[in-house]
């Protein structure tokens, strides 16, 4: 007897879209204290475009061929030892990889409960932009209320999450991005300062300075200004290196303001530094997402409900127009992906 | 009538150390709030040096002339409103400019007491090493009893003050420095290894890696190895650029090992930052110097009483004389001054 397959992404080679392809694979079996997930939606990652390129591999004990980093669907087998979920409970989550398919395995205490009433294709659009979002700006950035934040690339789904997380907490938020629509829709999420980055002559006498909080995307060749821009004993967090990791770079005024340069990465953490993570989000920031939960909280600046923001659903079947729309950088928030 | 002089170090010009001068100077009166001390004793800083040749000038709010930053001695008169301290209490602390002379002003609240029984000339060692390796290890390092930390400069006064404090806290203690004999009196202060710079061939098979929190003063030419050398979540903190602020530099290992790269400097706080650290210091640290304290807490590991390093005093008179030794860099601990 052969054993039963599921559909999922896989990678045929390293390259452009055209290298994905919807294939009948094993389907996993969870083993103790596992959960395997009947996945409804996912969501694409920029680490996704990287891996397809063969520049980003999975890191170890997650499947190589598979990509797909965040996943909401339905219990539909326990492991043994599991009591605290049941199966056809709405979860969603962080995977290291494989979640671009039908089914997939988790730890049951780093699965979350997906809020009340919200579809799949939202929910699967949470785990990475608000879990990357939250542990930057409050865990590793330790944003306060009443402080100023600059999310850089806010427009993306980190970005969308981190305006609405960091108005929530009661702070001031600048935003930047290359597109005066995405700095409108921003707006529209809490934003109070739009920086139009590819407005050049605008820089010098509309830079804003004096944050206490920055997000940063972009890596080295903004490291400077971003530097520059930051308070006394502001904090630098960075989030990626899409415009490159390396250059001639200065840290004098790390020195002279007392500044924290914070690096993070949600994929390659350890189980056991995921699971803390995931209890803290699901108790702290999960309940945000209800709009009765957050009314009853009774203050009125910042009391909107968060909600993820989801430029487009694609079919898994059309994962290479998905990836191909995610290249483009055209969409406000996440791109989901649905079976 | 004229008003009362004092003695003091002078920067008659920028250069090298023929430009101090003992001069009579006004003598400062304190106003609300604020102490006047009989400076009995004084020590060197890195930033005297930085200072005297114009490129490190003394903070708004401070002697532009008169270097030294931090004092020990006698209460001499009380500004008004200080009920806190009495005239003749032995008192200690740092100041942003004017403890090479025979009185300071300073706030009531940022002194310290002398620890009882201990000399002017080592209290006076104390502020700023122990002050800044406090800051640097703990509260901005964050380091925990079990981890593992390296320090540059190990002979330096901030140096010789990070290994007493971080063993006493219960790490691992790693130092460096280029002078085999001062790693073989670091020894005598709990290092528990040594890492000799001069010896470049030992580099490649010796070199230690893993660190949880690295002390930096050499700045862009040792990144690098620091970033390298850190574990996953490890801190680096920066004191100083003794060998360049700039360079080609990648800050690919913050983001994949999630580090952080932290500034740290005493001299431009403002007081409202300084009072608060003080009373920290006063409170938690200040103790550990008195060993009859020490004992009391009961531990084995780590439970020598912690003592300031002097390792020469110069009269004032000799100034001139203090910098060059300082500037050799043969000295382990810190260079003393005393009236």
């Amino acid at each position: 007897m052969s054993a039963p397959l599921m559909q999922a992404v896989v990678h045929t080679g390293a390259g452009d879209a055209s290298v994905l392809e919807l294939r009948q694979v094993p389907r996993p079996d969870p083993g103790p204290g596992q959960l395997r997930v009947r996945v409804h939606a996912s969501a694409l990652n920029r680490a996704d475009i990287l891996q397809r390129k063969g520049r980003y591999p999975a890191p170890p004990g997650w499947p190589a061929d598979i990509p797909g980093l965040e996943y909401a669907g339905e219990v539909d087998v326990l492991g043994p030892g599991v009591t605290r979920w049941k199966t056809g409970d709405r979860v969603m989550g962080l995977v290291g990889g494989g979640a671009h398919a039908e089914y997939v395995v988790v730890h049951a205490d780093e699965t979350m409960a997906v809020p009340a009433g919200m579809p799949f294709t939202d929910a699967a659009a949470i785990p990475e932009a608000f879990l990357t979002a939250w542990d930057a700006l409050v865990v590793r950035g330790r944003l306060q209320a009443g402080e100023r934040v600059l999310i850089h690339a806010v427009g993306s789904g980190v970005g969308t999450a981190a305006v609405q997380l960091a108005k929530r907490l009661g702070a001031t938020v600048a935003g930047s991005s290359r597109s005066a629509e995405k700095l409108d829709r921003a707006k529209a999420l809490g934003l109070d300062e739009a920086v139009n980055t590819s407005d050049r002559t605008a820089q010098p006498p509309n830079r804003p300075t004096a944050f206490n909080v920055i997000l940063d995307v972009l890596g080295a060749p903004a490291f400077a200004a971003n530097l520059e821009a930051l308070a006394p004993r502001g904090r630098l967090v960075l989030l990626g290196f899409l415009q490159g990791a390396a250059g001639e770079l200065s840290l004098e005024p790390i020195l002279r303001k007392r500044l924290e340069v914070i690096g993070s990465v949600m994929r390659t953490r350890a189980l056991e530094e995921r699971i803390p993570l995931v209890a803290a989000f699901s108790r702290e920031v999960l309940p945000w997402f209800d709009g009765s939960a957050t009314r009853r909280l009774g203050d009125s600046a910042g009391s909107e409900p968060l909600r993820p923001i989801v430029a487009a659903v694609h079919p898994f079947a059309e994962i290479a127009a998905a990836h191909q729309a995610m290249e483009r950088d055209e969409n406000f928030g996440k791109i989901a992906l649905s079976w």
